[in-house]
């Protein structure tokens, strides 16, 4: 298949284009959306419904908790700012939490959750002025003035979150008489108003308005809003926001977006920012835009992604660092950088339709966001250490902790950006499985699904696909309608799979078997019911080594299966039975050993290699190389990264110290 | 030389105990004063020569061109706080300011430093308030009250360092009529006042007043000052200041003193607050809590510490990371740390006498100390990085820097404790060179020096030593009067010397060589005028490892010579004639190679290693080994790391990757 790297043809957006997410007028690949896309089991569908049935409960339990929707309430009746709790971004939560119900409701039809949020928007509804301003922290008498401060005050950003909520809403329940994207409309024609080309030519700190004003354009046709957009997209990087300690890179505001390379400052405004370009380019026909960003995304995943897909690895200001400061131990990687990302990512995917960008929706989705929630849906990472170096301590249940000051698990955070962020990606985890094109259906994630929809010449296409992935390599795609005409049928092929087997078993029996490299696989025909192509990954673990420029993992390799990072947790090590090896600090791992399997977990060959007692060294660089002799080794088996943490404190590497011959050693 | 673990004598202070800035009331060594012991030539007199003819007027010229000084003008004539400047803790600077000029008036009497500090100290006086508080960002209408934000309002703080600035003031010139000990101790009464007992439970956030109130009893003999001081140490780490976002650790409030094992939180508050606690633990006797100052000292510097000296490896929080993350990249390394660390080290080494502290002392005055300030004098580090990939952007020469934005030093910052921090350091480092003790004379520090005291039984000691040290290792003391009973020179063999050649040739020509091991060499005789002892300290360059536990230094090996830490910097890469590696990123070190000497520089074998273009990879993790192919060879000086950043814009690196076979490349 042929993927032209210019946009191929342009659409015009239907009204109402299906429950997707994304809508874009132009790009390569067209969206399906959560009706035409359903996950029917599986690991996401297993993800899928402990975000429906605990996270989604969880999240509205502890906004109530802190008080954060009853700062509408307070809004409506007078009882700001005395009463008010949380941070001055709160309300943006809110909206998350909306957005996340409003696909859910559409994908499930959950009438509890409908009941929820209608409550929700009800109470949001309550607490909007009259001119549309909605905003429980600024522009009440003892409060800040509205737009005082577009550095930090939130505002613009927790508009833009609103606006998600309602094009979400929108999208799956367009006929809804809950009233929220009338709200979203004039909060919106309020921005144009004051941010218009003669109202205050600044931007908002948190980008993410950008994206979403794109997307109500969209659901809306109002072309002021694509404007608005666009000129908060040209606006950002001329210095509009204060400087500060961080630097203007922080909000993205030290140089215009299409003369950017890399992406930098703080990553999740980064990456909402780069979504919202691509929006903003793609409906305006914009290729010099698309270019920058595209660029962008390529420099920023060769140099500065870890190798879980997560982005930024300052804590300081949650940043993205230089190029190949990827530390392991201080990886901050935080979750919603990581949701930011499969935002830009798929936006640049239906804009360009290069595989590429589907293998980092894939690495992102299984060790970032799968990563954040326990496995009860109801404790979350915010940042995402790689390297655990301590067994930390477990955050009480009942308490709202730092946002990142734990690596364990917490329930809440002061900052609780992440948990309704993962909701929402969850709930709308569907729509990115696949699309179609003039010629035919791509399947970008491989989960058990059903696809329903038609190309865009009308013909039906539908197929069921089957698979435990990531458990086994074999994705089963079975069409479950009879073509008038050839279509293509495109997988990708992941870049870490190197090759794929593409089996075609016809509907009549025929069987036919080729390879395909990294890329696509596909297949063209008639499609008739009951016609199989299975595509088989090569599952075995691997070494993964890395780019020698990445200097905190000098020395170190790391193990993947499939889509997933594995890593060495120390209740693993103490139940190989190795009592005095407690620690994920006391090992190498025997790299001319190959990689074993047992139960689908990676096993490694490690060697015991305590480091001298603490209490012996009183300076710990000396002329002599102090690693320590080797002795016994044993088989440990692995995990993969995103189930760490649910056995008890613990420590954890995902880069392992690979034994070394000792040259230097005297 | 037998130096007994406890303190092993009591020692009433003297009113006027020479220009010592440390006078503990007991302890196993006896400081010496700037009168005593006064520094002639070689590497630190040219320290203290930029000190004097630039520093000094650099920090007054910008102290008043922010108009932090004016700020007490305003306090005094009504113009607070509408005309305030600065950040709520610039006060402390104009304190650090004045005890760096009181420490040069004493070391050098210079009439224009006389006039400029009169000028500061008057000006301040006005500022007093009739109750003795003296704060120009708290207490005004219009201010925050006073005592109102203990966490992050450093009104404690700033008056730790008024107190500081008043002893250096009374030990140097006792019977100066400038008021400032009036000034502090009417500040201090205050203090007690409500502070003491019966007043506010609590302490600063910031720990600095807790040495200068132990400081100013042993000035003024106010028993009621080292009592507050014993009190504010034993609050400490019982959570009486607020949680916030990085623990109460941060200033160190999570854990009584006594208790703890190891310094962490905010590098420089650990460092204060654990000076203070030694001074309050040697004037009260308390054993057990120096025994826990010296137990947390030996864990911090065997695990926290960097290779330079440097502390503190968080950027976020200016804090002590976990055990073994010391991040060269991200190497805070704050320049007021190493000052702290000083303070702390010094007074366990009176205390308890040992050579270690002075191996401390010493790695952190070459290496920290000495690279902050720029060779004119005029510009900073705050931050000392150990590790510069970009060659970053030099600072305008009037601008005023983000407290730790660049890698480059920059003339002011924001928050700017550095650089009057270093000049304090430099005006009184004469006395950290010597002791006595009741057996004789200790020699820590290494500079060409006169040395005139007198022993604890009133027998005269006086040597001359000549050094070019660190460019030679050969230390050369000579008697310069006659002993009437015989006392015991003892010089500190430093850690990183192994051992070292001691010589004697008396007066009459009699010669008689030794050797001696790390820790101390001593030569107990009645010596007579032109007795000379010379000790020979191995100059080698040498090569030293790290722990392996320092996961981001794994495979690296670091250049050391004398108490030097050394460092590749680009430019030396450049002038080696290779035009293809410019780049530190692009060499490894041969370890194999002997390193060589080249006027006085080591001189490494690097072998050229670009790694693949950025642009040719699109994802920096591989299957094969991503080492590069290594190619032509090349030798290549290095130069001193407090060197470095004074040719142009350059990347560095003092962490050197080795090259390794590389078995598993395919």
């Amino acid at each position: 298949m042929n993927l032209s790297m210019t946009i191929a043809h342009t659409r015009t957006a239907p009204n109402h284009p299906g429950f997707v997410p994304v809508a874009p007028r132009t790009g390569r690949l067209r969206p399906l959306g959560l009706d035409e896309v359903r996950i029917t089991a599986g690991f996401w569908s297993q993800r899928q419904s402990v975000n429906h049935q605990h996270t989604l409960a969880h999240i509205g339990h502890w906004e109530e908790r802190e008080g954060w929707i009853a700062n509408f309430d307070l809004a409506a009746n007078g009882g700001l700012p005395e009463g008010r709790r949380g941070r001055e971004f709160s309300d943006s939560e809110i909206y998350k939490y909306l957005e996340a119900l409003a696909w859910e409701i559409g994908r499930t039809g959950d009438d509890g959750l409908e009941a929820a949020f209608r409550d929700a928007v009800g109470r949001v509804a309550r607490a909007q002025e009259p001119d549309g301003y909605l905003n429980t922290n600024f522009g009440r008498t003892g409060q800040a003035p509205r737009w005082s401060d577009l550095e930090w005050g939130h505002e613009l950003y927790c508009f833009g979150h609103l606006f998600q909520a309602a094009v979400a809403r929108a999208r799956t329940r367009p006929d809804a008489d809950d009233g929220l994207l009338t709200i979203a409309r004039r909060a919106a024609d309020l921005v144009c108003d004051v941010f218009g080309p003669e109202g205050i030519p600044s931007v908002c700190g948190h980008a993410e308005i950008e994206t979403a004003l794109a997307e109500l354009a969209r659901v809306t046709g109002e072309e002021r809003y694509l404007q608005q957009a666009a000129l908060f997209v040209e606006r950002r990087g001329t210095g509009t926001l204060r400087q500060i300690e961080w630097g203007q890179q922080y909000f993205q505001d030290d140089m215009p977006v299409r003369q950017a390379d890399v992406l930098r400052g703080h990553a999740v405004r980064a990456n909402y920012l780069s979504a919202g370009a691509v929006d903003v380019a793609v409906d305006t026909g914009d290729e010099e835009l698309l270019s920058a960003l595209v660029r962008q995304w390529q420099n920023t995943v060769a140099r500065r992604t870890y190798i879980t897909g997560g982005q930024g690895s300052h804590h300081q200001d949650e940043a993205f660092g230089a190029d190949w400061v990827l530390p392991p131990d201080r990886a901050y990687s935080e979750t919603c950088a990581a949701v930011a990302s499969v935002m830009f990512t798929w936006r640049l995917l239906l804009a360009r339709g290069d595989a590429e960008y589907g293998d980092l929706i894939e690495r992102t989705l299984y060790n970032v966001i799968a990563t954040s929630p326990s496995s009860s849906g109801t404790s979350f990472y915010y940042a995402n250490t790689l390297h655990q170096r301590t067994p930390g301590v477990v955050a009480a249940a009942e308490t709202v902790s730092p946002r990142a000051s734990s690596s364990l698990r917490a329930p809440w955070f002061e900052v609780s950006c992440c948990p309704p962020n993962v909701a929402r990606t969850l709930a709308s985890l569907d729509a990115l499985v696949a699309t179609t094109d003039p010629e035919g259906l791509q399947l970008h994630q491989f989960a058990a699904c059903t696809i329903d929809t038609q190309l865009d010449d009308g013909q039906p296409v539908a197929v069921d696909v089957e698979t435990d992935y990531p458990r086994s390599g074999s994705i089963r795609i079975t069409a479950t309608r009879n073509a008038t005409a050839p279509w293509t049928l495109s997988i990708r092929v992941p870049r870490w799979a190197g090759q794929a087997e593409l089996t075609v078993t016809t509907a009549a029996g025929e069987v036919s078997t080729t390879r395909a490299d990294a890329g696509w696989a596909t297949v063209r025909r008639a499609f008739q019911t009951g016609d199989v192509v299975e595509l088989l990954l090569p599952m075995r673990p691997r070494l993964t080594h890395p780019d020698p420029r990445i200097d905190a993992v000098r020395g170190c390799v790391a193990v993947e299966r499939g889509p997933e990072v594995y890593c060495l947790e120390s209740v693993d090590l103490r139940d190989a039975g190795n009592a005095a090896i407690a620690d994920v600090a006391d090992v190498r791992l025997d790299a001319t050993a190959p990689v074993g399997e047992q139960d689908g977990r990676p096993v490694v060959r490690l060697v015991a290699a305590a480091a001298e007692s603490q209490e012996g060294r009183a300076w710990p660089y000396a002329e002599r190389s102090l690693e320590p002799m080797p002795s016994t080794s044993f088989d440990v088996p692995l995990i993969p990264y995103h189930e760490w943490a649910e056995r008890g404190p613990s420590t954890m590497r995902v880069w392992m110290p690979v034994l070394f011959n000792q040259p230097d050693r005297e």
